[in-house]
């Protein structure tokens, strides 16, 4: 994260991030909680793209038992597509939506007694605010006016980082453990064959390697420089938290700490 | 109100208040920004009956520049019946319904530099709330877990006001200048042919005589108690503006005072 | 079903069926296409308490491959909620709701080469329309207006059949095979301990006295007339394929066909 | 139309078009009642971007009293942008979401005895089927699928029509009255300052030229080639009514039939 530099000398820390409370009315989505287990934080569903007023209430409680730190998920308003559909919104519209959906679990947060930590977009705002200069805009703005001390978890090298620095809010890189990257440090795309690590183990190493080398290996074998402050780990997929556990446990052993970016 | 007691000694006063916002995406709904020059309360939509996020900013920043004091006005999840069809939620249901358009509202609220003071549930809820124990303590809990300086604007007489009381947040009894009382107190219902007051001077005669006088005649010519710290103004019907003017007029003329129930 | 007496002199036959197509976009929901092997009919969701265009076809397409009768499915607009709440409709909106989602599913029949056999409300419309004459009359009006050789799945006793006999259009009377009835025929509260058999056999045991003899024996050990030409098997629940699997295997044991209650 | 050449020798005709029915519940929408004196087919809204249920039923049923043609006008899955925003839908989604409202629309048209003649796309859906082969391939094959009689409503020169002769159906070349149109025959973007004609006279002279004269002549003064089939009447804007009948006035005086495209 782009505000505490220096403060963690000793020792070498990450986040953990994923996405939670992703239900919906009668349907369960993922493996939520076995996930809340290894994470140092949440980015929970505010009822745009997934999530309801209980589904919200309870993913809250249950990371204020847990520890984790709180954020906004917010997405597009399109239920049906679960937010990963891109939409011509403008970015008045953007502005809008995150501010209403981080208002609305924010009440749930306080009501719980927690603290609103930081903000994610889901899905496709997360890619369309991640390249659009006015919509990454529109959308700093909106977690600025609702609290500036929230910090922006998004992409490495993104639009929406340099709005966060631009705006004067914090922000977290996030990086992935499970994905590769390619030569311009960007994400192999899904389409090619090699664009997902297999196995738990080269997840970890390709995580370890970016914490303590600021580096990561392409498929092709090339050594870019990478920076992350916090990992994106997915609660869908038969396997995901058995992965989650051994990037946890990986992580650890290695003598990296686990836990969210924020100052506190 | 039930907390104000004793400081207004010099001067009657009473607050007029209008739901606000109610439109949704492409559609308007009727004349809010008429009735904004008449009322000193506005009870904004929060997106489950009617609203969305831009009604919603546009709503908050006509009413801070208004100066008129912001209420939430959250409905039931049913924007197909605009909330005002009767639907078997639990308490829990309740709450969380409540506690979420309260905290989406007044993000744009604070994001605008005003103050959230008041909340007013819409149709079917203010009724099912209004007479049901549990669904009213269901109700107030969030409004209390969300502040406990807000202030609920529910019907006299309702298991609103009770609970509000009993929970020790401050209340404003809601009276309607255009409908007819019966005996007991509660209003002619709809179905009946004296139910609405078809003139504006019989609305501000009662209106004036509940304010000084704490009595209302019905329409059998019976002389009953009642009390009200707020008037309910309808935004929709074609003469909606120019009843509020009347009313406003009228109160003014009569030396009586008109104001939010909030302490400040 | 009481349009087909005495077509089926050699052979005592019941139908089983079970709703289906229930998930909604990125959410799945039950145990679905197991179930698809042993029923004899299907109830679609038609996108209004679940299901959506998508979930429609694949659901549509499944049945007409699998060879099972196809029945809409249509419930109260209330996503949210599954269609299980009870809200204050009226028996126009019956009218409308039901016309609506006949007419949406019946075009991936028709696209898909298959026939619209049967329709069956769901959740609270279907408690609410077989008790309520008005809501029946209004729900079987939709029916029939769409297509009056449709047969409609109701509760044996409820309004909804009376309302079919009625207005002439065919109807099949349901019975639970794993529900417990009271001594007047209807079904032990589900709040009440005993209102579940807790085995298959028990709930075979039943549905086969019912079907060869007409007859249910109640918790308290009394015998009760009881009709069915349709039994409801339920999707979710973990054991719901292994409890389908035992009921169909029990019946034709027994001698019983299993198809759906439709002329042909 | 494509398919009635040489039915119509004695006589021009043209038919005029606006949508219809796009209210939501509590909302209403345009002048729609007042255009349905003026035009020979009308495009009603199925549920998606606008319209529900009721509001389908009643825009069917006065359909029918009035005789003009009835057609359906499926939209995106976005009611809250009214249907305008392009979102990035697959033509699986697209086929799948024009079949649902086809099906449910058609299912009002048939209990109110009259019958399903067209199909028109709405706003972002109409554009991008418009242009894309994919997605225009998918949308015809829902109007096929429904029913290959069925004529498609597209902009000339458009996807949507080269489509719907590749597939075999029938269709209508969609010309705008008061819009102006570029040397490609393409329409001037709204964003150009003569995007629009003012007066409904230019807007008569236009439109008589091209069904006349076959030709249209350009903001710049060039005689481009133009074809029309159906003439797009917008129903919002406060003077829609009377430019709808000033349009239908001239066109008779000028000898042109008004009647729909669909063969009879």
């Amino acid at each position: 994260m782009n505000t505490n530099d220096g403060l963690e000398a000793e020792q070498r820390v990450i986040d953990l991030n994923c996405d939670f409370g992703e239900g919906f009315g009668a349907y369960a989505f993922g493996q939520d909680e076995e996930l809340l287990a290894y994470v140092s934080s949440v980015n929970i569903a505010c009822g745009f793209h997934a999530g309801d007023p209980h589904t919200i209430r309870e993913a809250v409680e249950r990371s204020v038992r847990a520890g984790v730190a709180i954020g906004a998920h917010p997405g597009l308003p399109d239920r049906l597509g679960f937010g990963r559909r891109e939409m011509a919104v403008s970015p008045e519209e953007v502005y809008d939506y995150a501010l209403y959906q981080i208002g609305a679990l924010d009440a749930f947060v306080r009501a719980a007694g927690g603290k609103l930590r930081h903000v994610k977009p889901h899905g496709a705002l997360y890619h369309m605010a991640g390249r659009s200069p006015a919509l990454a805009a529109a959308f700093v703005r909106a977690v600025r006016a609702y609290d500036p001390a929230l910090v922006l978890y998004a992409q490495g090298g993104s639009e929406l980082l340099s709005e966060a620095s631009r705006q004067g809010i914090g922000s977290a890189a996030e990086i992935f453990a499970d994905r590769t990257y390619r030569e311009d440090g960007t994400l192999t795309p899904r389409t090619e064959p090699n664009a997902v690590h297999r196995t738990a183990e080269a997840a970890l190493v390709q995580t370890i390697g970016i914490i303590t080398g600021g580096h990561v290996a392409t498929a092709g074998g090339q050594r870019v420089p990478l920076q992350g402050d916090t990992v994106c780990l997915h609660g869908d997929g038969p396997h995901a938290a058995a992965f989650a556990a051994r990037l946890h446990q990986g992580l650890i052993a290695a003598g990296i700490g686990i836990r969210p970016p924020h100052r506190s």
